[in-house]
């Protein structure tokens, strides 16, 4: 490891780091922080400058500088004093409510200590107001039906937003299904009731609500609660016991019942914060749009509210599919649906949403994975559930050692965590800007046993992208359960297993002349006899000579005659195993959002000039054709120059609308072109040249026109650098006129 | 234009042919039709073995052969009978019941010739259940849910189901959205009520049903009818004026009303079928999934019907996007929903299904499209609303003569027809079982004014695969009028245009003292009054000095001092004008099941061995690697070609399960897979090499390991064919071993 402690050492790079990258460095050292570049890189390292895949590794040190430590230091104490206070009581078994209680407290502290970390981060630049007005004036993506007042939760992606995710889901697919030889499928939104209810979401995917009594209006009770208590608490004539018991409240409202909620309703004397009408008893509003599935009427569905479900009710087919084998994963993309209260915070909280789920099935007793030692080296800044309660920051570990040290459960769950990383970074999000927090144990979904999100620092504060868990057996067993359909699979035995066999032999022949048509009943019953029944009926055949079998209502008598009892030995060579699923699961608006505010900039100098620096591989179109004028000769060119693009499928857009090229550039910018091909004057002229224009550094080069097409290929497919074409090709030197 | 009238003159050029054409060809030709093969083709017939895209357009004569025409001769001549009627009808102003009526009968003959025609082309060796069987077995698609029973209408996509389907949406993408520059949305699911009544499809999509009134079991009302009179009408003891009765009723059952439906519902004492109760009164059922958006349950919504009305609420972005220019085209692939009352028939009619739209928007008065030119040419087979009431057959017509009679009403339209055409034909459908028909003027949609139907010819019939209707201005007028928010564009006059100006202009001082706060009010009603209005205000203050403006229910009197006439005359440079619309819309599932049929394929001689023989682009998988054995020296080559393979972009995959290679070729066929890459143990000698195997011919060729990748990349991506393959690589000859 070598350290570059200033941003001088390390601007001595410039010229070798990707633009997009050194950008994203530049942010960051300004925040004289430290900066590591791993030494692998450091071998390459100015030897050879055409070197195509520089590893190019920078960590940031995860511990602020010393002074902003002295500030941190007391609110770290805080929390650790209050997690050691909720270890203790779990290890003494204290009250279910005892624990909750300490638990909010210590989310409390922790999200005190978290907002002073972030404000003691460099004030950044972004203006999210600036890059909102962006993505809406060039349409990314709006609001849904805003003509007939809008829905809020619910957003159209306009041709950008569509290009950049329809680019974003192909790399995902070609990132994991390709790459893994993953089972994608494509399984049905709308679906009926009892599957719901089996994985839970029918009973506990709900949030507790009051309504307005006469207008109807519904409020989310534990906001409602908090703005209410704040209130009451900021005012001046408040009492300071009752400032307390509001504040004590608040910290407490997370781990509280629907009673104890009412409870506080009724004593603050709630009423709506619009009308000041009386309000509802809490209810418990299920999250899922349902809808009735047929005409009578009496199918009940809903939207799903996330796509693995579909997965695992097809788990027996895509078990045969991969010929019985574990582990396989199976991977679907498509949108999900959740009647959120009050949605709100733009792509991140919406009604109706894509999701790219992966589910990978294994042995429950070895969840390693056979690529793990590719990812091995990787580092990762892990926040851990411990570190969360100790009031220390996240660590940059290698995913082996995480999963050495059982910090990360299983080699599996490592696995993914290392490739959800690379595949984030590739498609735009600052690795510095990235983290894998683990769930606390009172966070957990119902059905994981151990989680790690992948969030991303907003201006929203760190939001949670993409979820990998480990679902353990939860789901198959739900299903198999509520179905009586076996989700499992085979696993050959390391040597053949002999076991004792005890059953019951029904004697067709006496059993059919005394029961006739219950005859068939009766062995039946006989053949699903457990071990013990077969023993008591063999006791009592020596006994009494006679048995009576109850089935149902009805008593049948046997003799000895009508069923003997076998012993036997029998030699198994597999077991029967319901897997475990680790699910890696990607909500794509959400990733789209980070990309977005990751990669948003300003010209240096002229901050009216925004722009967006997605890498190519994500980028809504990969090239601008921008004939200088409207001069009827470049018309040839433009079409020559588009016809060949698109043979090598290089999505471009023609702007031959009449602003001066720098103000075209501009615009070509905001919608994140990478490359833009101008066709001017000296184009005309034999042999016929262009200018080709890269984004980030708006550096400029003299290509024949026989070569752009390729160029631009290789450029938007990652097949050659910025740099290695300025090497390649005469620099072009025309100043760009400042965008208007 | 060259006529191969027989088999084996066509034959002579089997090894020119692509392998996968040659079959289709071959099995039309056993029908003992006559084939065409355009004169473009002749010019490079032969001369050129190597050359690369030989443009192969074979058209098969519509017109049966002379016996077949002597049976449908009458049947022609009976539905152009009552064509004519239903044209005197219409061109008389008879009343509309009338009209309908003569329809139905119409209908009903066209019925009975299309199923003579069909009975007469030669017997297929199509086995559908056996199809189905293998698209089950191997996956590609099955029932949803059907751990739990299962939902009728709904399916799950499998693995190869799931990737033959995002290559043809990923074609679809290449061969519209990019090379046509269309502006690609992505919009909610969910949709608002106001939205859905404005586009007629709250109170016009719907079926009458009834149900049972014990079960609430329930029935689409005219199949109910149908399958009730045909039970009466094939009773040997039902009267013979019955039974005629019967069959008048069944012929007009199409244009029958509710209660003309309800009253024979009375008249034949119909109950349920299943139970013998009594059912309900006919009930219009909306075919739309409805549902609440938000907590409240006041936002009521729907899911979406067709992702058109999508795009058309985003109008005003994308117009703006486009920088205020028409034409242009936007597109949309997404879900859409529709409560079948009893969906049946897999794939074709399902509850739940992908789309994929085109809206191209263009001036009302101008509907040419610049790239008419390059299909001018293409041949397409017609079967127009004419044909049909004359029941003539659907005739091979270049789509520029069409345009040029009339028959197909514009460019834009006739446009995308020949692409529509090209692209299905790129896709694996059979372009002898696909035409287009017109749909007649009384099954048009209430927005369309005209509309073509691409037909796939499938076991279940002519199926619907994509529409392609001019939606004219119906909907952009829809949402304006909902809306308020104008939907139109402007276009610049071709030379500007003087006009008069007639206004009130009101005098804010006066009019401010004497109204107050109402002078806002009456300020804006004189500024939005008619050209008549004014005249007649100007009027009544020059008689009686004085105007009396009503406003709701107030009464203003306006003075001379409060209010002028102005009249003078505006140059303007634009108009504003509602676009037009054009509608190709693409039916996903109904094309996958086209090309499913139409590429299920048995072995000669081997009828258990089937495949399918579907395109490489749109082929779930590209190519298999099959170890001859499971030798441990085999696995680094595996490994290597797999590597080698994904780095090229080519989906694969690897069997090294312990069947014979003949039978895990037969697997591979059975997904589609068209390449096979086999490792022996020749593959371990240097230097080394290895089989490549091709599905349909299954010839095989041995290939230097160094150029497989790359091989097989550009035969999966077209760059490269088969019989180059074979021209360029030694022919491997060992025998390919029975599928067992």
């Amino acid at each position: 490891m070598k350290l570059f402690p200033t941003l001088r050492q390390l601007s001595r790079f410039h010229h070798l780091i990707n633009e997009n990258f050194k950008i994203k460095c530049l942010g960051r050292l300004a925040s004289a922080r430290n900066f590591y570049i791993s030494s692998s890189v450091d071998q390459n390292w100015g030897k050879n400058k055409k070197h195509r895949n520089i590893k190019l590794n920078i960590y940031f040190d995860a511990m602020a500088n010393p002074d902003d430590e002295k500030i941190l230091a007391p609110l770290r104490a805080s929390v650790k004093e209050q997690g050691e206070i909720v270890r203790k009581l779990k290890s003494e078994g204290a009250p279910d409510l005892d624990v909750k209680k300490a638990v909010a407290e210590l989310k409390h502290r922790k999200k005190i200590l978290e907002d002073k970390e972030l404000s003691l981060a460099p004030a950044t630049t972004f203006d999210r107001a600036k890059m909102e007005d962006l993505l809406k004036r060039r349409f990314f993506f709006d609001q849904s039906f805003a003509i007939y007042g809008g829905i809020t939760g619910q957003f159209d992606f306009g041709p950008m937003g569509c290009a950049f995710k329809a680019n974003l889901l192909h790399t995902w697919r070609q990132f994991f299904v390709l790459e893994e030889q993953m089972l994608e499928v494509d399984c049905s939104i709308l679906t009926p009731e009892p599957v719901l209810k089996a994985s839970g979401h029918v009973d506990r995917f709900a949030d507790l609500m009051v309504k307005d009594t006469q207008t109807g209006e519904c409020f989310r009770l534990d906001h409602l609660i908090k703005a209410h208590l704040e209130k009451i608490a900021s005012d001046k004539k408040t009492s300071q016991p009752t400032k307390n018991e509001c504040e004590d409240i608040i910290i407490k409202l997370d781990g509280m019942t629907k009673d104890e909620m009412a409870a506080i309703m009724q004593k603050f004397n709630m009423k709506s914060p619009l009308t000041g009408n009386e309000l509802t008893e809490p209810i418990e509003f299920n999250l899922m749009f349902g809808t009735q599935i047929g005409p009578s009427g009496l199918i009940k569905g809903f939207l799903r509210p996330e796509t693995a479900q579909g997965i695992f009710v097809n788990f027996k087919r895509l078990l045969e599919f991969n010929q019985g084998r574990l582990p396989f994963a199976a991977a679907q993309i498509g949108n999900a649906f959740r009647n959120e209260i009050s949605p709100r915070s733009g792509l991140i909280r919406v009604r109706e949403f894509t999701m790219a789920e992966i589910e990978h099935f294994c042995d429950p007793n070895d969840k390693s994975h056979p690529k793990f030692a590719n990812v091995r080296d990787t580092e990762l800044l892990l926040y851990s559930a411990c570190n969360q309660m100790d009031g220390n920051p996240a660590q940059k570990t290698k995913i082996g050692d995480a999963v050495d040290k059982g910090l990360v459960a299983n080699e599996a769950l490592g696995y993914f965590m290392a490739r959800i990383q690379k595949f984030l970074i590739r498609c735009g999000v600052d690795p510095v800007k990235l983290r894998f927090r683990q769930h606390m144990s009172n966070e957990m979904a119902h059905y994981a046993c151990d989680c790690w999100d992948a969030e991303c620092l907003t201006s929203y504060g760190w939001i949670e992208c993409v979820g990998c868990a480990d679902r353990s057996a939860f789901d198959l067993t739900q299903h198999t359960q509520a179905t009586g359909v076996r989700l499992a699979a085979e696993k050959k035995l390391a040597e053949p297993k002999v076991v004792d066999v005890v059953e019951a032999a029904p004697n067709k022949g006496p059993l059919g002349k005394t029961f006739k048509k219950d005859a068939k009943t009766i062995t039946d019953a006989l053949t699903n006899l457990q071990v013990s029944d077969v023993e008591g009926l063999e006791r009592k055949l020596n006994s009494d000579g006679s048995y009576d079998l109850t089935i149902g209502d009805q008593k049948f008598t046997l003799t000895k005659d009508m069923v003997a009892v076998k012993r036997y030995q029998k030699t198994l060579h597999v077991e029967e195993i319901i897997p475990s699923v680790i699910e890696p699961s990607f909500g794509v608006g959400r990733v789209m959002y980070a990309i977005f505010e990751h990669n948003f900039k300003q010209r240096e100098n002229d901050e009216q000039r925004t722009y967006l620096s997605l890498p190519a591989i994500v980028a809504p179109l990969k090239c601008s054709v921008l004939p200088l004028s409207s001069n009827v000769e470049f018309a040839p060119f433009i079409k020559q120059i588009s016809s060949e693009l698109t043979k090598v499928d290089v999505s471009h857009k023609i702007d031959d609308s009449s602003g001066s090229i720098g103000r075209r550039y501009a615009r070509t910018d905001e919608i994140a072109i990478p490359y833009g091909i101008t066709i001017d004057f000296d184009t005309l002229k034999e042999p016929h040249s262009v200018t080709l224009r890269e984004r980030d550094s708006m550096g400029q080069v003299r290509i024949p026109l026989s070569e752009i097409a390729t160029v631009v290929h290789n450029l938007a497919y990652s097949k050659l650098s910025w740099t290695e074409v300025e090497g390649q090709y005469p620099k072009f030197e025309q100043q760009e006129a400042k965008g208007v």
